[in-house]
């Protein structure tokens, strides 16, 4: 089975689909299978993470904004891929960092996520994009 | 085919599990396909890496553990969840930055592992912890 | 099915394999499906990234190499796995922080990749080297 996902994105940030993805799996009748998330882009990222504290998703925006500053920053001169602005390569940067495909087990009809695991699309561009994820379950 | 491995922790570090699922994988009777893991905490990840020289386990906590400093850490500063201790927020990033899920091929009832690839949990808190890895087989 | 892609590099940097990898998809005569791709190494990594601007490639590997610099720069003094030389370790961590399996759901025939999407297997060696990916397709 396949279903694409889509996701409105309003700038850098991550954006929890955890619910999208269940009813998807409740809906299917699937009793034991394994889910596939591919992001069919290259400036964004999927995350599982911490779903309980939004200061866990605050941080980890803040502490990779430092890790891959934009290539306006003095410390990114050398970056060359920079005219859709200065977060464009750091975009892709993140995007190599940061899983592009997820895969999770399917058990008696739901997701094997742990008790504080959310999905999430992780947005690294500053402007609103429209994304899309392309699911699949056997 | 669907089963738990069960990780013991003694803190921070990469605990090796290849023997535990090369079994399952053999005596699944298994000829062609493919295994999935997936762990099912945010402040640790699952790697493929060198197992013959334990130095690389080292060099690689070591790098880590710099690259994201506790948030006592003066340049950390910034970081508000906090509240389970310093190595709380840096878990959450390293379970950003490393896999959540991995997908293997089966050949001839084996993994399609190189001759140097071990499975590794990599345990990001100080505490010892009880992690779960969902394993997914067909 | 499964089969094995076989990638001779020269030296660091992004090496593309989309077309190999949608001709073996093309020929199998799949409809609907999940292709999966593993990396039998532990320096080098599976990247989905930018085709279009070759200056994302330099850009993520100009990037990598001051993210992680060579155990001969003073910074990295603390490593211990370094007899391979100074791009050994890097090549380990470097492989920690990106992917070494990849899945992507398959429609119609041909996998789902965005637009501006290829699939790369990114080098962390210096020397020449030649590289192993696993695929399997169901």
């Amino acid at each position: 089975m396949q279903h694409d996902f889509t996701i409105q994105t309003r700038g850098q940030g991550l954006y929890e689909f955890t619910h999208e993805v269940q009813a998807w799996v409740g809906a299917s009748g699937l009793g034991n299978g394994l889910l596939t998330l591919f992001v069919c882009h290259t400036s964004c990222s999927l995350l599982v993470q911490e779903n309980a504290d939004p200061d866990v998703q605050r941080d980890l925006r803040a502490y990779f904004s430092r890790l891959v500053p934009p290539s306006s920053d003095p410390s990114m001169a050398y970056l060359r891929h920079t005219y859709e602005g200065p977060d464009d390569m750091p975009g892709h940067i993140k995007a190599a960092m940061m899983p592009v495909s997820l895969s999770l087990p399917v058990r008696s009809g739901a997701l094997v996520l742990g008790t504080w695991q959310g999905i999430y699309l992780f947005e690294h561009r500053d402007a609103p994009h429209r994304r899309r994820v392309a699911g699949h379950m056997m």
